[in-house]
């Protein structure tokens, strides 16, 4: 971080380079959703992208979009859903302390919003995935998101929103084809390459656009209405990271590279408070059904959630609140129920007989993962779960031989050291419920949106796939349409 | 936080209501810290308070201050300690991710620093309080903080460290008596009733002195040199803990009730950054030995930490890592070797002659609890503690009749909500070495300084009881002299 970020007054520039009514700062999702409702209402757009082309942290992500209420897609599924029930699974799923505010109003738009990324050309197929995954390897459209585990289960009607476009796997960039085209399409021109580096201000201390860097020329873009960042969050600076999320550090990447905190940064060197800046999404690469149908635990042998929650959920809670290395522990039996396919390939690191030779193996205290098992046993002979409440259908005592994974062994290609963990920031820059981006008294900073990771979203303490991707092109689709509908400065 | 901080223009308020070099604002320990030093170095030195005296946060606190490297009062004690033993320790205890170049400085002159304070005339009694405790109920001038438990035994010399004012209990008084004396001895001039409001900014951007109000009326300082904002942390502003450290809502408030935050507000309405707002201290008050003796559990049975712990660091982790409710389980045999005065009249929330009972009374599955207190036990009788390493001193099997005591029911006064946790923030301003205020892009913010719980300081995810008095008075020094030293603008 260490380029300036600091304004740069309106009068210094001379004549802009560019001008446009609504300046868009990055052309991931809610880049792409801001910039299309601009244009669509009217308003002249350009947006601005530091890589070759449109696409940013979205299009390498898995494309789940977290949407419900009883969408469309959910009723040819055959499953009921009403946005209170949405509602209830996300305050607790994204807990505690979710935006409330935000949330509300994204649980009660999203039918509106699935029609909006259907209508948008983003292609999505009426079937569901029902085995637990990160990301299922068919184009089924619909996919559980922990809606199934305990304790939801208890607090809303189990029912599936992880919407799918329809691809296998990492299906972010048919999203991301389908939005960048509506958005350009609706008339918003892309400048790519090109990274904005400032916030420019008039004399009344509205934002009036934005400064920039073009292949090493300094470019100035003057917005005559407002600017929106979506620029996404930070864990590609490590500084940033530092000061504000470093349980990340020394950890994966999930980003494009260039999620880099600069939006946040150029926004609060003009005064506007963040929020939750040390939030974080975290995954473990580890193969879902293995710790399903085996057990998930720490360093010192113990289970500490039921395993068949969505991988996300389980990822979070090992690299917020256990000590590791983490493992997964299944026996042989239960490793053949697991379809190759869904292994991986992922290798045990070590196998044994008896649990403390397993244990001594790990570096476990005696009797740690002994008792674990034998509690563990003693529960799954009766079919249940009294301690975490894992579905009995995942549920039955484990028997030698054993085996233990290490999640460090993940296989996904992500960036970053090979730690088996990856993840990105969820805190940024406060905004309402429009995206204007909010200042230390609380008050909106004139001619200022800001929508995505850069924003502060939805989200408390947890964090559920789909809700990224989610909330930022719901808020983002809201700055866009406020922003031009800004009176020209 | 309704209040507007956005700065004023030194233009706009026409002739200044008071002149001074350096303004400091708070009159807590950081504050008076600066204070004595800025004056001591000749500069004229007006102090704002918020209260109708001196003393803040700071003079309501245990009082212990965290020192050493080989202290005047650690010789006396007998003992022998180095800066880079203190350093491991804190590196340790403080982390992850502890500030490592504030926290070097602060060891490698700590011996010195002592020196000052007891120059400053703060009494320290040349004798060590040995047992387990949050505040010795003596004027013993030495104390742990955690020092001699593991893992902290196998990274650093076993050596106490914490410094405390000759005083029972809450000795912060004694501290801040002699300290808010020093500085208006050196000089300075304090201002109560006063509250600071806002930030005056020159025509270049320099920080000119502050707005206040005092009984009603706006009252303008201009600051010749500079502002060192010592005005604490933001525990109690529930909309800034919502925004930044919501781990905290809902709990007990270790503040003066005037922890509002608004030095940090004021300060970032003109471009500063802030690190880590999101970590906190808590305090489970719990009795000590309590859990020393017997164990401490979470809502699934669990044993979570080594017991021997300074309490700090077991209700970090309970708070931070456990699922709550959390019990201190002990047998009467460990309770009768416990001395009355150290159960602060403590009565059991529940006793029972099986632990099947016990969890089922206290709600945990079943065997929970059973099997927690049985390996804790096979262990136990060899004197070992595999798991967490309690010192051999506190482990002997715990056998029926057995009690189970709920810290929730902490006799300690705090405010708040009697959750039985306490705490406060943090995370604040990005300072440098000398206090000085960082922008968005790593850069000075001319003329102004912070330090205590206004600034982010030597913290990483942990902490130990007086670092914070600790850092706050040393980093105010180092503010206040650099602030006398600037060129009046």
């Amino acid at each position: 971080m260490s380029a300036t970020v600091e304004p740069v007054g309106l009068r210094e520039i001379g004549r802009p380079d560019h001008e446009c009514d609504v300046l868009v700062v990055g052309f991931g999702c809610a880049g792409a959703a801001a910039a299309y409702e601009a244009a669509n209402a009217g308003a002249d757009v350009l947006v601005l992208e530091w890589a070759g082309g449109p696409g940013g942290a979205s299009a390498q992500s898995g494309g789940e979009l977290y949407l419900g209420g009883g969408t469309a897609l959910q009723k040819a599924c055959g499953f009921d859903d009403t946005p209170d029930q949405m509602y209830a699974y996300l305050e607790a799923a994204l807990g505690p302390h979710p935006d409330t505010a935000k949330l509300r109003l994204y649980c009660d738009e999203s039918v509106e919003h699935f029609e909006w990324l259907r209508a948008r050309g983003v292609p999505f197929k009426a079937s569901l995935y029902s085995t637990p995954t990160w990301m299922p390897p068919t184009d089924d459209g619909l996919m559980w998101l922990g809606e199934n585990a305990w304790p939801f289960t208890e607090i809303a009607e189990p029912v599936p929103r992880g919407h799918r476009p329809a691809a296998p796997l990492f299906a972010g960039k048919v999203l991301m084809d389908a939005l960048s085209e509506a958005a350009t399409g609706a008339g918003a021109v892309a400048h790519v390459d090109t990274r904005a580096t400032a916030l420019i201000l008039d004399d009344d201390g509205r934002v009036a656009g934005a400064m920039a860097r073009r292949y090493g020329e300094r470019v100035a873009y003057r917005a005559r209405r407002a600017v929106v960042l979506t620029t996404g969050g930070f864990v590609d600076d490590e500084e940033m990271l530092g000061d504000h999320a470093p349980i990340l550090l020394g950890h994966g990447k999930v980003s494009d590279g260039r999620s880099d905190g600069s939006g946040i940064r150029m926004a609060a060197a003009v005064g506007a408070a963040t929020r939750r800046m040390g939030e974080v999404e975290a995954a473990l690469t580890v193969p879902p059904l293995l710790v399903a149908r085996g057990m998930l635990v720490d360093a010192l042998g113990r289970r500490f959630i039921n395993e068949d929650v969505y991988p996300g959920r389980f990822s979070h809670q090992a690299l917020r609140h256990q000590p590791g290395p983490y493992w997964a522990i299944i026996d042989e039996e239960g490793l053949e129920l697991i379809p190759e396919a869904d292994l991986w390939g992922a290798r045990p690191k070590h196998v044994a007989e008896t649990l403390a030779e397993l244990e001594e193996s790990l570096g476990m205290p005696p009797d740690s993962l002994t008792v674990t098992v034998e509690v563990y046993n003693r529960h799954a002979a009766r079919g249940e779960d009294p301690c975490f409440h894992k579905n009995p259908r995942w549920l039955r005592p484990l028997r030698p031989p054993f085996a233990a994974f290490d999640p460090g062994d993940g296989f996904w290609g992500v960036g970053g050291p090979s730690s088996g963990i990856s993840g990105f920031t969820l805190g940024g820059l406060r905004t309402d419920l429009d995206g204007a981006v909010l200042d230390h008294s609380g008050a909106p900073i004139p001619g200022l949106y800001a929508a995505g990771r850069a924003a502060h979203g939805i989200h408390g303490e947890g964090y559920v796939s789909g809700t990224s991707l989610g909330d930022g092109t719901f808020f983002g689709r809201r700055a866009g349409r406020a922003a031009a509908g800004e009176t020209p400065g």
